[in-house]
């Protein structure tokens, strides 16, 4: 298996990014990724009950449809609480992009980030489209990583290749999420495309593996987006022998961890304001579940983490939230151990004494600089 | 009624405070709350699963006894996380205490309030007992609010008095808590004294229902404490016919619902690093806990706190700490309004379209201070 932390198209895809002026910084904003080849989709969005329009537009496509060309994605805006009037904004770009690529709206998915509460500019997402498209190409994928970024101060990419076979497979990933990063995805926006061959039922079930120990895994802020969508297309032009479950599945499953991992630790590492890299691992659970939920409490505590801010090894915090995670413990069962608190990347480690199962969650610490972002981020 | 924001004594209680050491700023440390006459009483407790020693060793004499007639506090150690010996420590406290009273372990109640997982200073305890006892007078109120605070910048306390037929009858009540307050009461202490004549059946049951709607809404930063007691003496003292449920209980339970208020409130306002004083409001929910449950899922978001911080009318991200509240609701049904950003009070006001039922709860901003205090306290 080879890893660069670089995106590279796997075969038959391609990409661009345009600044269409949602921004008003004039940064790129409008994002799209397009297979030569209908790809299959797997999708997975934030269980918010509110949820932004796109999410609704994407939901609906992927029921309507099996075979997909294109993503489209703005940063800046992201059309959510904008009710009936959103929706239908959704729906037209997607139109939009259709038209133009001579293609049927159903084939298309959207995801949007950014500001809630206002209505897309549709205007110069139309007009921008032609250009979007017309600037396609195998090294679009540079523009269009950054066109989906909001408050991000890097870009997040991977690209992983493997042999099935004789063929080689390619997955890579891009992703944007800076602050209000929660499990279940908030406010996270990744896109993942493969060449590999794979049934829907195995694209599915892989991606839902992987999320589970990886995005799910990531908290910043404990707050949870309107907006979060992972979306996974495989076009099949490596042709290898088909991936199914069962068949080969396991080597997919492995690359497709490690793109999600690495994705969602870059997003930790780019945390607004954050200082620190925290790896929280909780073991002695019962099961995953458990020891991800007590991990999860520590990680979303305030206390916990601006004590590791001010480097201060506040073993009582951790404790405190280990007991407030609602699972049953004994006091004399828990074991907590830290590391040097001086330096950049820590890793907290609590043993629960109640069977064998661990959870590894990452998360930041918590900084005036972060108040100071989303004090005026608006 | 009558309320005065000063803590005066009922009948036949009397109280001191001294420094004892446990702090090493000299600060007062340790605390005694007595009454002359056998009490009743109801406790409330944290519930997290790892919960402090003086708490075990509080509900322990619950069990045993129906008669108090001491609480003593120490602040500046939370005796948590200490073991068999924390609890040896705590117990050995009501000891002294009881020895030097004539009186039974049993009878006394005990709290404290600190740092976690270091042992109590049992012998400068022990040693600080008499001069404690012999300070005991009913001005000493004065001193033992102090005594109880830890990063406190003011002392909380409220005195209401009503009459029952001719009697009059006080509730007067002290409390401590800056930090860390989240419903189920992380690190809040509370101590309400009364005279009035009840039953110990509904003497409960008034604390229950002014809990619900006082100190279990309200929320500084979500972290829940291991050592939160909130205890309440009624010795009978001012001789009002006997109230119990059914008779004369809604008087008693509408001026312990003030004191339990005042002093909930009192700790918002006196949130680690806060600018801002937060009501929020959720109407139209299909029951009072439901209400509640949106509510802090708004008043915990770290997003929304630093929003009000940096008084920026953020409305997405009241919607999306709604949508997270796990309870099931439509955009289209939500209405959000927030008064004015530039005050000290802020009232943020949802109305989530489901049913008849509303709750508020009380919150601070998160700003850079809360930051600096809980990155150095230690």
């Amino acid at each position: 298996m080879k890893t660069l932390k670089k995106a590279i198209l796997p075969i038959g895809f391609k990409a661009s990014g345009i600044a269409s002026g949602i921004k008003k910084s004039g940064k790129l904003d409008l994002a799209l990724f397009y297979s030569d080849s209908s790809a299959k989709a797997a999708c997975q969005f934030t269980t918010n009950k509110i949820q932004a329009a796109p999410i609704m537009v994407s939901k609906r496509h992927l029921k309507e449809s099996s075979n997909f060309k294109a993503i489209i994605v703005n940063s800046g805006n992201a059309n959510c609480f904008t009710g009936q009037m959103g929706l239908k904004d959704s729906e037209e770009t997607t139109q939009f992009l259709a038209e133009a690529l001579d293609i049927n709206k159903q084939n298309c998915l959207v995801a949007s980030t950014g500001i809630i509460g206002r209505r897309l500019p549709l205007l110069k997402i139309k007009e921008a489209i032609p250009y979007l498209i017309n600037g396609l190409s195998r090294s679009g994928i540079g523009k269009a990583k950054l066109a989906i970024m909001t408050t991000d101060t890097f870009a997040k990419e991977i690209t992983v290749s493997f042999n099935i076979g004789k063929s080689k497979v390619t997955i890579c990933g891009v992703a944007k999420g800076a602050g209000m990063i929660a499990p279940n995805m908030a406010t996270m926006l990744a896109f993942i495309l493969t060449d590999a061959n794979i049934t829907k039922r195995a694209l599915n079930k892989a991606l839902g593996v992987s999320m589970n120990h990886s995005f799910n895994c990531i908290t910043v802020d404990g707050c949870m987006s309107t907006n979060d969508s992972l979306m996974l297309l495989a076009n099949g032009a490596s042709k290898n022998p088909l991936i199914k479950e069962g068949n080969r599945f396991n080597s997919f499953v492995k690359a497709l961890n490690i793109v999600c991992l690495t994705l969602a630790k870059m997003i930790v590492r780019d945390a607004e304001g954050a200082t620190k890299f925290i790896e929280v691992k909780v073991r002695g659970a019962e099961n995953f579940a458990d020891a991800r939920k007590v991990a999860l409490s520590i990680a979303n505590s305030n206390l916990f983490k601006t004590a590791m801010y001010g480097e201060n090894p506040n073993f009582g915090r951790i404790l405190a939230s280990i007991g407030a995670s609602g699972i049953d413990l004994k006091e004399k069962d828990i074991k907590i151990k830290v590391s040097p608190l001086n330096k950049k990347d820590i890793f907290a480690d609590a043993s629960i004494g109640k069977g064998k199962f661990s959870a590894v969650v990452y998360t930041s610490d918590l900084t005036p600089e972060y108040i100071k972002i989303n004090a005026k981020y608006n």
